[in-house]
């Protein structure tokens, strides 16, 4: 996948399943993961560099990005400024 | 078809008539195609080159683009960066 | 008629009466015209030069453009980027 | 009166009395005038040029401008952007 | 007062007390006055000079600047661009 | 206190507790005040140089800015523009 | 953390339990915190160099940032424009 402009393709990580405490949470309450990696980064828009690079374990915020499927993958296809750190 | 300025023209590939599960989907909930194929592609806007090219497959939003017909295909036309990822 | 800045005067196309399928379409639904051609083209805005030339056959959104009308002939006024494709 | 920046004093043509299958119209169903004389142009904004000159006939949009009165006489102030076409 | 960026002072002219036919206006019905004087002028904004200047007599749009007292005098405060022409 | 970009500290004046006229304005119609002193400045934005300086008395806005309280002393922190002028 | 841009991540400071009167604020209406250490700051967007530094305590507004999870401590993180004064 090739991303257009500033778009970055993320597959999200898969939701935690307890609390930090240890409750099972039921599934409807489940919190959208917000953490995902870089799958594929695109050239930028307006001359401007990416900074993200594939690879890079992101947080973003909870209604960033498209979701597309893609071979049965979900992932998340985003502009970069929907991007808030790298967690590295 | 010539696009004016950063727009693109994409014939949409046909809806997929089952889920990866292989359960017939009945018509009126058939998802709207967001997959398709680059027919022709606008000379850029305010001096940005493009990145898109004819016969790319790409992804876009679900509601990216307008639909015109002609000759009785259906194409839509949407600026760009209103395109996803080229998926090749 | 001189256009303003990236204005360009379009005489839309006659909406067709009938549908591909050769039925008579009764007034009311018929579809308003969404090709047309150029009859005025304006110098540009902000020294961006324009794309199209008098005489081009253009595709426009269904709601571009400002209806005027002048010696009993209806035209659509709209910015050059309103129009999506040059159909030739 | 000096217009400031892009702004365009028109003064606008009288609304017509008939409709061009000669019906007069009653006062209250009179389309507002959308055709005028341009009587003052401004220098221009941030380094553009102005195109239209004083004793232009200009068609506007029907919302464009601001009224005032000035000696008695209805002017409408607007920018030049507002304005479709010179009609010649 | 020195404004800031691109604001003018504008001391409102009196509201007229009677309609060009003569005839008295109650009060509750008077318009708000849209002409007055320029009392002061800042240096512009973002490297662009100022056109009006202190002493012109103004027409401004009827809900243009923030109302301030000052020794008891009511002023506008708009920005420049707020101004539609200078009467002179 | 350092403003960030085009930000201003600004303390502001106590409400006056009479009119001009020398009424005690009971407390729940006190007017907000609109006048105040300059306190801190920030370095700009964008690479535009600050009007205001640290001692000016200012009219702001009913709206401008945010209230922060520090050291038991409430103060505006507005972007300079949302000042009108400078009373000296 | 590396921050995107121009963000910033803030850890905030404890919501005080007591008005400065001493009385203890009961947990439904303690307020937001809106002081906080800068932990971490972006390179910067558009070529603009950042002007808070790691270690800053700054002050911001009410509902600046979006809340992140990480390690089980929470940080806001937010554009350096969303900061209001560096308190030093």
């Amino acid at each position: 996948m090739k991303p257009i402009n500033d778009r970055v393709v993320v597959k999200p990580a898969p939701a935690e399943e307890k609390t930090s405490g240890g409750i099972i949470i039921p599934d409807t309450v489940k919190e959208k993961p917000q953490r995902g990696e870089v799958i594929a980064v695109g050239p930028g828009k307006d001359g401007n560099l990416m900074t993200v690079a594939k690879g890079d374990i992101v947080l973003y915020g909870k209604y960033a990005g498209q979701e597309v499927t893609l071979n049965g993958q979900d992932y998340l296809i985003m502009r970069e400024d929907d991007i808030l750190v790298i967690v590295d």
